[in-house]
């Protein structure tokens, strides 16, 4: 099975939700400066869930360069994840709108269950693809997702008590994943020399 | 006639239909957890949706692989099927947001119209590749299909007694397509052997 | 220079356009039939609206198949078809939700605007490909994009006195084009041959 | 690393913003001309932004055209940008609503910084495609940017106190780039010879 169909399916869904968020910006109340600071949360919270899925993206894009073969199982692993990744826009609006440790904590069960979904994806690829695959090279053990998930979970508890230091959490986990995964580079230039 | 292109357009717009559902669900009016309760209902349909249109993505991938060639009637059955899925988002919303006989049945309907334009999609690739091609190897006799249809009429009666009864009844149309469909796989793997 | 990503572009904002028109039916105020009988005209009106968008994508996707060279020209003219597509969900939207004289004469005149630019970008590639190009041969003299823009005129004219007469001419002309383009595609075959 | 699925990918983004803003374009409230009159400012700042994404677009193209290789910092750059150009429907919609000195300014602020975004970008790419690459030949010294800056820097001044007079210095810079970029388009024939 190619996987060049499931590359720009995956890149059309990512792309939409990356650019409806900005549909649910609800624009300024007047022309005025403070009413431009009311929005300014708003907009950082918009810009956090961009690079969240930018992250999401790039990480997407490096796996499937990397993976040789797909199959139906990984179509479906991949529609699990797009799945979560739609929800993000739904709760980055109920976070901006409605600032609290309920939505506050909802955001972070979201980002879990596409951590999860990324993992199972990525488990499936290395089934398909052998475990001397370059795709197994690539992803080795993965520190930084484990990472994740475990900060995840202290924010979505957090959240409850403190929501800021909870959206303070996310931000540190979308810092571990903007250094760039060199790893997975290297490897794929050390397969095409 | 290249079928590349035909794909890459499908692709986007079954992208955007799986996407604009999260645009309409309505975030939930407070920051509590009753808020969200009572949004959950909607966020099943939601998710129901989702399934459904992953499946024709799925199964409208799998076709065209196995397809050799398409003509000027494959691309307007294409833009048929394209239609009817496009009214997903409109009839899972009108669920969602008044639950009751009509939607339910409306989102049958919508549901019957979207398999049979698939239908006439599959007859019109088969005309054009012919009866020995690895497509018609791998349509085969559809069994899924028909069932599909018949559960999917008798949801419809059903809905205008017993809505939750229809919606069971579309549940479980999902569940039999989630069920990969092994048989082209297996077909395409034995032409490309 | 390259037609795949102007293709690609030009895809990615048609399939846009085409579902976009969904999102702006409000659903129905209840759960009720009458309720669905009243939004009726206004799903007819899309698919009036769907249909010119599938046409205008089948026609750009014959003309682009046998043009082989884009020029920085194409660009532009191409870009000047899509804002012009783009404003088709605006005048469906406010001809759906506002029927009248004006809206219906509006319609119109954006479908005018399209033709021209679709008529000026197929000059423009006929320019960049030569006239003993498979373009050339596949253009030839275009009796229905004439006869297109006639109709076009008159309905906007009668649309000020008639407006549902001016919406008949528009179905009139979306069945004139909803009858295959055969022409172009057997000179491809000729050209394949 | 290829740069197809980058460009694909961005392909997306950007026909989805320029198709969004149509989006938010609100309907005429009635079917009269005064209510079309009443939306006609508005239609002509989504012109202007539909221009600038399209010469975005258009310059993104060419940029990729002539580069050979991208990296990950390439990948960054270009989400950088994206996010910049994804704010656009916003700025339109407030500064078509609430037209005034701080959504006039607020307009050029997103311009320079998507226009600082494409610069760096191109350095990135630069960087990797070593300074005798095509993409080094092609981009050259850019007058047409440094003049953008200039003239967005002064717009946005200008706009506290006569924000026409900086829409129309916007007008000015699109026109600017409207001019093709023939310089590239040379050095790409010359090198395919």
């Amino acid at each position: 099975m190619h996987k060049g169909r499931l590359e720009a399916f995956s890149d059309g869904v990512i792309a939409i939700i990356i650019t409806v968020m900005v549909l649910e910006l609800h624009m300024p109340t007047s022309a005025g400066l403070p009413a431009l600071r009311a929005v300014a949360p708003k907009l950082l919270l918009y810009l956090l869930s961009f690079v969240f899925v930018a992250i999401y993206w790039n990480n997407h894009h490096h796996m499937f360069q990397a993976a040789r073969r797909v199959n139906g199982a990984a179509l479906w692993a991949n529609m699990h994840l797009l799945f979560w990744l739609s929800l993000i826009p739904f709760v980055t609006d109920w976070m901006g709108e409605r600032f609290g440790p309920i939505p506050v904590a909802a955001y972070g069960v979201v980002m879990i269950s596409a951590a999860i979904a990324f993992y199972i994806l990525s488990r499936v690829l290395l089934a398909v693809n052998g475990p001397d695959s370059p795709l197994a090279r690539a992803l080795g053990r993965d520190h930084k997702a484990i990472a994740s998930l475990v900060i995840y979970a202290v924010a979505v508890a957090l959240a409850l008590a403190r929501p800021w230091l909870a959206v303070a959490l996310y931000v540190v986990v979308a810092l571990i994943w903007l250094v760039p995964d060199r790893r997975i580079e290297r490897v794929l230039e050390a397969v095409r020399d």
